[in-house]
């Protein structure tokens, strides 16, 4: 028996086909959304808007499954009707506004061009202003909402989106009868829902990016949106009232679907849940062990056993039941740029292509921690955990006449390891144990430099998920379960997942460096965060230079 | 009549030959050094280190000023008798230990590969820690010494070199008889002095770099420098009582280089100053008249006459009787680094050549102030004014994912304009008039958009000096003063120097934006420069994506 994981990413769609019984991967095709640059919809005159034509997935969906299909079908033992069960994972909050039958106002050819009328992918950051609003109007009148998404309401998230749709294009807003998270929009359109009403919505969007709780009755309450705009409160009714944890199928597959997808009608589909949530259960989440999918940006997820309490962390985006697996409580931090700065330095700012990331990567191997004199923030898309504050920049400091290249290269490397250093400090200390670190993504697998720098400044060991697409083996995961294959997931991760047998462990002689370093990380950080009003930086400089000398010589 | 200007750059000589009735240059030539990186012996181990072979500045000598009378010899009018003065300008403080004879240790077989016997390049900041000594027993025991020199005493300049050397490399030191700065070795060697003693001293690198001053007796007495070490107060006695404005001659030239050099013997060669300096006198410098000579760093010079009495100002290099012009105070200030930070922007990090420099250049003038929400710091050499402190480097903040190498260079060449600024400010609060600015140097005349850059910054409107050789053109006025062919100086200079007919005027809508990124560039300067020891830039990276949105909107 098999199932099929599908993984939504930023720039592509891929599908993969996995064996229930070992989680042997038998076939995946990639698709790249065609529209764009890379798939995202871009203003040149504004760096915060990234929109995604709803259209583009569709188009991937059709041939990345066919393609999977076709690349297992090469191998004995396999044959489509053998696929048992769908999982889809996608990026999130990326709502998309949707028609009365389910249908993205973008698809319309009167709406087809409208930024605002597209998907709303995760990284767009155009709404600032109502997430900032937001935070404000929820301390004063609903503080248990942001207490539970780390003190801060982002505008990565559903309602700041909704919101700033509302105030920028209210004709697209007025034409959307609701919204629909990607991550359900997708299973929805495989199980043949006709409305908005008849997609069933996953936890782990409504959770993390919509203040949904079944605490207090759902999504936020009317009066409340009411404070934001009384349009948005009219919208509640037609979004949902309940969201489901994985137990709970998303749908069978319809016909028309089975027959385009060439798999069997009527499968369960599992419900969706964002890429790293499924990633992370690809990649054997369980209390104590922290997952990292380190590829753009960076998600780190972990789980706590729903019998426990667990408390709120300030700066972390979100804690909800039934999140990432059923019966736990999910935790979800990430830092909003990690492969992407490393792209923009060698690619945008160096001018060079893989060959000189290649090059750059052989010339940081050769370099000692402290010995460049350098220190970066890792703030080029804004800090998502711990300061969930978009309107933050990249910096670099300690650069001499003679700093090359390669150096900053391994600065930026650092400064989005100190970043996760940040984060994980911040989760043990309130109480959120972590024995091990998994990871997982592209970068975690092909750049062992990295890997061996994470853990040199965590201080932890680094190791790596068996599967190169862990977001869409979790999505198999989830529909082996759903399928009824293993009775829970527990089960089916321990059938179907695995680590690599290199890790990487911590160094004594670079963690003493890396310690030292991440004082005066925490020095520029807290300043320019706003964690520290009255800053002395005046060592700054001169400690670097100190540190400098002495890994010299 | 001619007289020929002797220009010794960082780099690279120059001689230029010039007719002392318009200023009309006849002819030049330039000599790179032949030595190291670019004429510059470097320690990779250590990028503080920076010396030089005193061979090249002999190799250079002969073949740039052969060179010039070979090009002047092109043209009607002249001939090489008609030369009737030599100047010389040079680096400093550039420190050589030379033996009883006058000779460079360095041009003896047994020190030639050491690089405590080199010439000790003015960028050397080797000597960090014994200048931050001599800031603090010159404090405690000669305040006034430090009152003259901003208040700190530089790594830079002639003692702590000296006692660098004394530190580091004994032997050298021991064999040293004495120590002469290039500018007056030069002259020195052309006038055939045959011992230290014989070496005519100028007040410009004696009373900006070596603490001298005709108030306390000359150079520092030997009970202070006993408390540095008694072999520097041993010392004082084989350096030199009194050192001389450029009313003095330093000497006539020998036979033996007017031989070699093809020039008539025995004619008058001026005092040798600091290459800006003598820059600064080609430029037409005069009261209100501030002068920045915008190369690899940036020099600025002023005047005061004087009758008047200069108050002490903190952070600025020098007050010095005569270091200019004969009966003024010499100010001097600058950056370490100017052209330097573009060139390794654009040749170093972004791997480019002039090409590049050029295409850069263009992108630039495209972009609108603030419109990339980047600010930098101007320090990859340190800080050379107005906080004396090379333990300093560069600084960028505002990066994003987006960020284009052009928007950087952008950042880099304002950040050089608002520490110019910060000069521009600092000695008019301290009662120095500044009318108009006249630069000089290859960065400012072929670079319009860098002028207009600082004009706006600093709101002042910028002339670019007549000719292209201004230090050069100054040695050859101040060998035309000595000669005797003008009767002073400012008569000469009104001969002999212009500016050209563009100028730069601040446009009001940029200035306006300016001063609003100046007031972050001088939070972030005063927070990692040590003037803030409880900072706020909790604001920094918002103000600046909001002056970037607006100034794209």
């Amino acid at each position: 028996m098999f199932t099929l994981g599908i993984d939504y990413g930023t720039n592509s769609v891929r599908a993969l086909v996995v064996r229930c019984r070992d989680g042997a991967e038998f076939g995946s095709a990639v698709v790249n959304y065609p529209s764009g640059q890379q798939g995202v919809l871009l203003d040149p005159k504004d760096h915060n808007l990234a929109r995604q034509f709803p259209g583009d997935y569709l188009f991937g969906l059709e041939r990345s499954v066919r393609g999977a299909l076709a690349a297992a079908a090469k191998r004995r033992g396999f044959k489509a009707s053998a696929i048992v069960g769908i999982g889809v994972d996608t990026t999130g909050s990326s709502p998309i506004p949707v028609d009365a039958a389910n249908r993205p106002l973008a698809l319309d050819p009167k709406w087809r061009k409208n930024p605002h009328a597209q998907c709303w992918l995760w990284k767009d950051h155009t709404s600032v202003a109502e997430a900032a609003r937001i935070t404000v109007l929820a301390a004063a009148h609903r503080p248990h909402f942001l207490a539970k998404c780390g003190n801060t309401y982002s505008s990565e998230w559903f309602w700041s989106k909704l919101w700033h749709c509302l105030n920028v294009a209210p004709d697209v807003f007025a034409a959307a009868h609701s919204w629909v998270e990607l991550a359900d929009w997708i299973p929805s359109v495989l199980a043949g829902a006709s409305s908005p009403a008849e997609v069933v919505r996953g936890v782990c969007c409504a959770g993390h990016k919509a203040l949904y709780a079944d605490d207090w009755g759902g999504l936020p309450d009317k009066e409340f949106l009411a404070l934001l705009d009384p349009k948005l409160a009219a919208l509640r009714d037609r979004l949902y009232q309940k969201a489901h944890d994985a137990s709970v199928p998303a749908g069978r597959l319809a016909p028309a679907w089975a027959k385009k997808l060439g798999l069997p009608a009527g499968i369960p589909i599992a419900i969706g849940e964002m890429d790293v949530h499924y990633g992370a259960v690809g990649c054997g989440v369980a209390e104590g062990v922290l997952v990292k999918v380190i590829g753009t940006s960076t998600c780190d997820c972990g789980v706590v056993s729903a019998a426990k309490t667990v408390p709120d962390i300030p700066g972390i985006c979100g804690i909800v039941k039934g999140s990432i697996l059923p019966g736990c409580y999910g935790l979800e931090a990430g830092q909003s740029a990690v492969g992407d700065i490393f792209k923009w330095w060698v690619e945008v700012v160096c001018r060079g292509d893989a060959s000189l990331h290649a090059r750059l990567t052989a010339e940081v191997a050769a370099q000692k921690p402290g010995a460049s004199g350098l220190l970066a923030l890792d703030w080029n898309n804004g800090n998502r955990t711990v300061l969930v504050d978009p309107l933050l920049t990249g910096l670099l400091l300690g650069q001499t006449l003679y700093t090359t290249p390669a150096e900053i290269y391994r600065a930026l490397i650092e400064a989005t390891a100190f970043g996760a250093r940040a984060i994980l400090e911040r989760i043990r200390e309130y109480g959120v144990p972590v024995q091990r670190i998994v990871c997982a993504g592209g970068i975690a697998e092909k750049n062992p430099l990295l890997m061996q720098i994470y853990a040199d400044i965590t201080g932890c060991t680094m190791q790596v998920s068996g599967s190169s697409q862990a977001c869409a083996l979790g999505s198999a995961v989830a529909a082996s379960v759903v399928a009824g294959v293993h009775r829970d997931f527990p089960t089916a991760q321990k059938k179907m997942t695995r680590v690599r047998p290199r890790s990487y462990r911590p160094l004594a002689a670079n963690r003493k460096i890396y310690d030292r370093l991440y004082v005066l990380y925490r020095q520029v950080h807290d300043a320019f965060g706003g964690v520290n009003k009255s800053a002395d930086l005046s060592r700054v400089m001169k400690d670097l230079l100190a540190l400098k000398q002495s890994q010299r010589a």
